[in-house]
């Protein structure tokens, strides 16, 4: 029996800030599953910054995706049971007809179904495997990350936290500073708009620092290259790739040569590094966010029809952490 | 039976470029080893550019040191037998009485013995171990190396070469890019001074290269980011420390997010690293050497007299190769 679904589609490429009128919803009629095929029911989609970059390549009427998770509501496929939970790429919808590719089986039991378009998703395996595999972060150890209260600095910062370290994180404002201490459970943490970051660093770990999770180079790379100790490492996250599109190049460090009698390790990764750590990364976050020891915030907009609100929102800083729609009840 | 020896002090730190009136010889008397004493005469020693930097930090009549082998010729120290050949650091005379402490026992039959203050000494092991240990080559892979017919980055070359690899280097002159090629025998070869570094790199290796041995930052290490294969690695030697006391800082790699997508690794180093793996190296490099694999060029000077002058002609390119002072036959 065929079912009514809703859509959403660009209208027009954004020029500057989206605004709604870029948008177009349309209803949609899909129906039953064939053979091999399953019918999807999204529950909540994510909406992110490098969506915005996504528009500049694409053109007016093309139907927008990303990252979502819903239930199985009907199977014509052995590998997938009605009510399963999957995640997707096929967001900006109600619901759809997959083969089963791309799709991938979610457990329910491990956190709340949301977080695995947050912190048990990509962002939280960046973290979890930049910190801990690139990083070969050791419990105790004293950490440093920028851009610290975003998607995965915030998860980085609260990792070492709970693994005994001194987390110092840098942001660029001060309510977002005072979020990393109270919140988040930082030692220490500055704005590095209005204060130095050697100094920082020196004053929070007069020791000095084991790793740095790299986000943002220029003066606070530097300063943890001066500042850190005989043998720290120095992960250099990929996440920084999709928000960089219209930057141009940063200046590099001007004292790489601090590598060499410290023995430091620079390293780049992309979150696809980790994909074989997924199991074990998702057993041990899911055990952190059901001890309440690890914490996130989530901005939930309601029904396909605020999509692009909550997209727009992403520019004007309505959100405070992960921003989702909500599309079907759990 | 008291020996007549000489050895050449500082009779005043040099201005600019020295000049053989900086250096002061003086006869001195030594007695017999009292117990638990060597006397060893020397037989090579080392000079080298790092030593001039040091004598901004030395005063008039201070005693000149540095790298040297000698011989036992009288012992009462059970640790040493005469006949024995010993690298140690008091050079700048013919003859010491030592309590055997900073001496290294050499094994004569691996290689010349003036080799052990240059490819067998510490530039062969700083090039063996940061290529074999921090940059994990493996044979056969891509190799760039900068200051490439310098003490440690022939070498490097060489090893690649031995190894089946592709050996690309860069120096400072035309005459430098030959020798690179006909006598090292590297596959390709450039004038850092007249070339683009990129556009030889992709011209002699169009599928990247998989280790850069980096001495000197600046567009060599933006070019090997640039053209080097997904999980490539960049040791970074501490060497060029020696070298760069006058310089200001190197403005740093404008293209570090190309580690991002490549995984691509750099990390510093130095020397002392590798002290562990020296008897590994030392057998290695002497099968090399005598297979005639390795190739090697010594500028030698005959007498301690000339110490001074040989010391010099290091400023105005006097040497070929590793420069040495004979004090006595082997």
């Amino acid at each position: 029996m065929p079912i009514e679904s809703k859509a959403i589609f660009l209208k027009q490429p954004p020029l500057g800030t989206p605004t709604t009128s870029d948008f177009e919803i349309k209803p949609e009629q899909l129906d039953d599953p064939a053979q091999g095929q399953v019918l999807v029911e999204n529950i909540y989609m994510s909406v992110d910054p490098y969506m915005r970059g996504r528009m500049r390549f694409m053109k007016s009427g093309d139907r927008l995706f990303g990252g979502a998770v819903g239930r199985i509501i009907a199977s014509r496929n052995a590998a997938f049971n009605e009510g399963s939970l999957v995640l997707n790429q096929n967001s900006w919808r109600e619901h759809f007809l997959s083969d089963g590719s791309g799709l991938q089986l979610i457990e329910p039991d491990l956190a709340p179904l949301s977080t695995y378009l947050g912190i048990m998703g990509m962002p939280g395996l960046t973290a979890w495997g930049g910190l801990l595999k690139t990083g070969e972060y050791k419990p105790g150890e004293t950490l440093f990350v920028s851009a610290a209260s975003g998607a995965v600095g915030s998860v980085v910062g609260q990792i070492a936290r709970i693994k005994g370290g001194i987390a110092i994180g840098s942001a660029g404002s001060d309510e977002k500073v005072s979020q990393l201490i109270n919140e988040f459970g930082f030692s220490h943490a500055f704005n590095y708009k209005t204060q130095e970051p050697l100094s920082e660093l020196r004053q929070a770990a007069p020791e000095g620092i084991d790793v740095y999770f790299e986000n943002v180079g220029g003066k606070q790379l530097e300063a943890a290259l001066t500042h850190m100790r005989a043998f720290g490492r120095i992960p250099i996250c990929g996440m920084i790739a999709h928000y960089n599109d219209h930057d141009t190049a940063t200046p590099g460090p001007r004292n790489l040569s601090e590598t060499i009698y410290k023995f430091i390790t620079l390293r780049g990764f992309v979150v696809s590094a980790f994909e074989e750590h997924k199991h074990q990364f998702q057993e041990e976050m899911g055990d952190w966010i059901r001890s309440g020891e690890m914490k996130y915030q989530e901005t939930i907009f309601e029904g396909i029809d605020k999509a692009p609100e909550a997209f727009i929102g992403l520019f004007n800083g309505t959100n405070q952490g992960k921003m989702l729609v909500k599309l079907a009840n759990e």
